[in-house]
């Protein structure tokens, strides 16, 4: 049997960019059929990134295993076609600001009236409640107001925003976990109901024990770029051939750490016997650290480490990352045909299930490839279908 | 009716520290039974953060609407009083290093004879598969080998990591995502699996758009600081009284952003037409946008600036993002009343449910103060538990 945790639940995606189509395509990964609903230009992120024999690289990896639907929303009949998916789906998502689909038309009211057991769930960046409900969202932006960005970065320098959109995706995890809860709940209640992820908070649960230090002392943490603000040593050091990033972040792996470079007895010296005293002699630690560290190879220093049970790894670059075997060992980078564009190489499933996977059925699909499939499955005549696409309220190849 | 999205569902949670337990969070906050099983001397987060009226802050914002039950996994009677457990669980969670379950008895085998319904759940660093599966794992460690820290800082300074630990929450997330996704495949197929979720795979997989720039062009993405490797305008300004991030990612907020500040004749300028020329141009137009925005202050430009569509906002401290109308709108600090220790102030829940939503339950436990409680839900008599008492096989209070 073929079937997977989410066979059988039919998803309608209004969702456009990044935090939404990561959401659907987490929830299409594990097997529902999600129908990516696009305006007659399509998600912009088919013109975005590199695009390769007609097919954007960044599209394809965000829209796998979902279906394609042209449909003019600015139209009343457009509209109308929205509403009749909605009444088969289990599931609407979608990333507008809040307030948007309801301006559309799509009232809370409404789509109970649609659909009793409708799950409508939205990515936005701050909630749809309280004074900021209505700003629009961006990944920086919300990496600056959640706090994200203020605890990374060098001590005296700037604060830091991460390179990857990490408050889109983060955002997206959770409305697709708050989906999967909801589906479950309407098993137990029979109702659907509203889901909501906002980028800001997301973030916000993310910042652990600096949330917690802050909440308990009222200190406000500070950057530490790459040093640990308890543990010493512990950051970036150097080998012959480059750097290693080495955490012995307790007594137990400080010692096996120092057993290792041959330092046992820095860590008997009368003034590196304390915690805080590693830390004032943490410029010392670390240059006697590097000394050992210098007269070998990273290779050599990280399997030795490590085999110790000292947790260390090399800062790999994002080339290096896709080369790396432990990363191809964990199919991390599948290879997916999508047909005339040839191969395109993408990120590859972060959860494992052994028994029911998240696996490919089908790659990103050409914009409104399924427009006429999935209206005749939501009972619609080749006709109405015909007449729609005369008055261009629907798009797509027609297939 | 009080029921929440996995009520009913009993998990055993052999997690420790961040991860694990942020995860097994994640679920009861979502109405699940989650029994924490600790060591006789418990998680060691018991210990860590600021410690209030004798209770971890940081302890307790990771094991709310918990139970714990103290339990000797180092002993026989120990282990087959988990099998006990196991019997009627329909999830177990553990962070453990991969295969230390196995070599406590518990092998995949095992564990199917003793309930073929049981999901196992496993957070770990790298994956249980692959060369560096028996790899110790650490946050620092996970955001240097998954490409997050290379893509992190400033162009000319070194990687970055984050300061809060994305990659063990993230993880967690993860893992509860397929804890869920488990439950409802168990609906459908009768049987349990497993779920992994590893720390370097999960941040992987949130390079997003980083990723498929290698995947598809095979340079590797560079380190940008808080620029923006395509927009400019982008990154952080000053206002009269500190800086602003600003995000105008589209042509059309660029448009709206330049109008605001007075400054449209510079999009009409001959070396300022194009995205490239503005990319070079881009301290000539820091500084004329510095100038505009240094007349008034934050709060002004941060009001007008979003009305008008643009995306910007304040880098706040941690300490303001607690104090933020918005966050506060949002319920993500609440209060719990943790007894004899006071009110406890910590994070909220990120993902709202309208209808059956995430909420507080009980506070964090007491080591072992539910030892007995749930023994005696698992059929063991007044006599067995005291009996194992006497032995040291469990503890705690008692109650």
């Amino acid at each position: 049997m073929n079937v997977q945790p989410l066979t059988g639940i039919r998803v309608i995606d209004l969702t456009r960019v990044l935090s939404g189509p990561f959401s659907t395509m987490l929830l299409a990964d594990m097997g529902a059929d999600v129908v990516k609903v696009e305006t007659p230009q399509g998600d912009t992120v088919r013109g975005q990134g590199e695009v390769v024999a007609g097919l954007s690289w960044y599209f394809a990896s965000f829209n796998r295993n979902k279906r394609s639907l042209v449909l003019d929303l600015r139209k009343d009949e457009g509209k109308a076609v929205l509403a009749k998916l909605l009444e088969r789906a289990d599931v609407l998502v979608e990333n507008f600001r809040p307030g948007v689909l309801a301006e559309m038309g799509f009232t809370e009211a409404r789509l109970d009236a649609i659909n009793p057991g409708l799950i409508v769930a939205s990515v936005n960046g701050y909630g749809s409640a309280g004074p900021y409900a209505d700003r629009p969202s961006f990944d920086f932006i919300a990496q600056a107001m959640s706090g994200f960005m203020a605890t990374t970065g060098e001590k005296d320098g700037p604060p830091m925003r991460a390179g990857a959109p990490i408050t889109d995706l983060v955002a997206g995890l959770y409305c697709a976990f708050g989906v999967v809860n909801a589906i479950r709940a309407r098993e137990l209640t029979g109702r659907g109901q509203r889901v909501e992820a906002a980028m800001v908070n997301g973030m916000v649960s993310m910042l652990a024990y600096l949330a917690s230090e802050y909440l308990s002392t009222g200190r406000t943490p500070q950057r530490n770029g790459n040093d640990h603000p308890i543990a010493s040593p512990y950051g970036l050091f150097q080998a012959k051939d480059g750097d290693i990033a080495i955490a012995p972040a307790t007594p137990e792996i400080l010692t096996r750490l120092m057993q290792e470079l041959g330092l046992t007895d820095v860590l008997g010296r009368p003034d590196m016997k304390t915690a805080e005293q590693r830390r004032a002699g943490r410029a010392e630690l670390n240059a006697l650290i590097n000394q050992r560290l210098s007269t070998d190879a990273q290779e050599h220093w990280i399997g030795r480490l490590n085999a110790a049970g000292v947790p260390c790894g090399k800062v790999l670059s994002v080339a290096e990352v896709f080369e790396d075997p432990q990363v191809k060992a964990q199919d991390m980078v599948i290879e997916v045909d999508q047909g005339p564009h040839g191969i395109v190489r993408m990120v590859g499933f972060p959860v494992k299930l052994s028994d029911t996977p998240a696996r490919l059925r089908y790659p990103s699909p050409e914009l409104g490839a399924h427009t006429d499939e999935v209206l005749a499955e939501a009972g619609l005549s080749q006709e109405e279908i015909a007449g729609l696409r005369a008055r261009k309220s629907i798009g797509g190849s027609g297939r």
